[in-house]
């Protein structure tokens, strides 16, 4: 799975991001509370972030494994602020993706996510 | 490392911190950008941190493993917001912590244990 995930972000392969979620994926924003259900939901809010994050500055730092899912730490500069943060995957026997979580640090690099996201996912909506 | 950190958190065992960090010792918070460095700061930082974060709901959720390293999913509510994020926590080869890292989600929740632990931090250098 992990691999994958690696290919679809060095080739910033957004068309894609679908084919490695499960039907039932569920994603945990950084900013809201309120969990994004559903490959539709979660292939749009993923696109988003890779417009958003991968500006040719964005980098996987560290690896953690865990029982069919791991943390990946990364980091990238967006408007000249340090963003550090992981991304948490989580995924079913099928390799498919079923849990997406994002934390970020610190707290003006996450405004900035939010303005950026919020803005994309706009534009992503009115196309 | 891993089980003397668990012991430290299920007896609330503040005293003993600093027996387990390095003595260059680097937190990174999820608030600001800055790193704190050194036993004394890094331990007054994790004491404020007990105090804030132990109160009763504090619960690890899932553990993923690294290069001396290790990435530790926590849940807690404080009045009534649900507050998640990790611990990754980095060590030497003697088994003493060399980096402390935390990440918060979602927003709101990283709002209030920023003032949570402002607070906490006047309190413990005013003793």
């Amino acid at each position: 799975m992990l691999n994958k995930w690696h290919t679809l972000i060095e080739n910033n392969a957004v068309s894609d991001i679908s084919t490695l979620l499960a039907d039932d994926v569920t994603l945990f924003s950084p900013v809201i509370h309120t969990p994004i259900k559903g490959k539709e939901m979660v292939s749009l809010y993923l696109t988003a972030a890779f417009h958003t994050f991968l500006n040719g500055t964005f980098t996987y730092n560290r690896e953690f494994s865990g029982d069919n899912a791991a943390v990946l730490e990364f980091s990238l500069v967006i408007q000249e602020i340090d963003i550090n943060g992981i991304d948490m995957i989580t995924w079913n026997d099928a390799g498919k993706i079923t849990e997406f979580k994002v934390m970020i640090r610190p707290y003006k690099a996450l405004n900035m996510i939010n303005e950026q996201m919020t803005a994309m996912l706009t534009q992503l909506k009115n196309r």
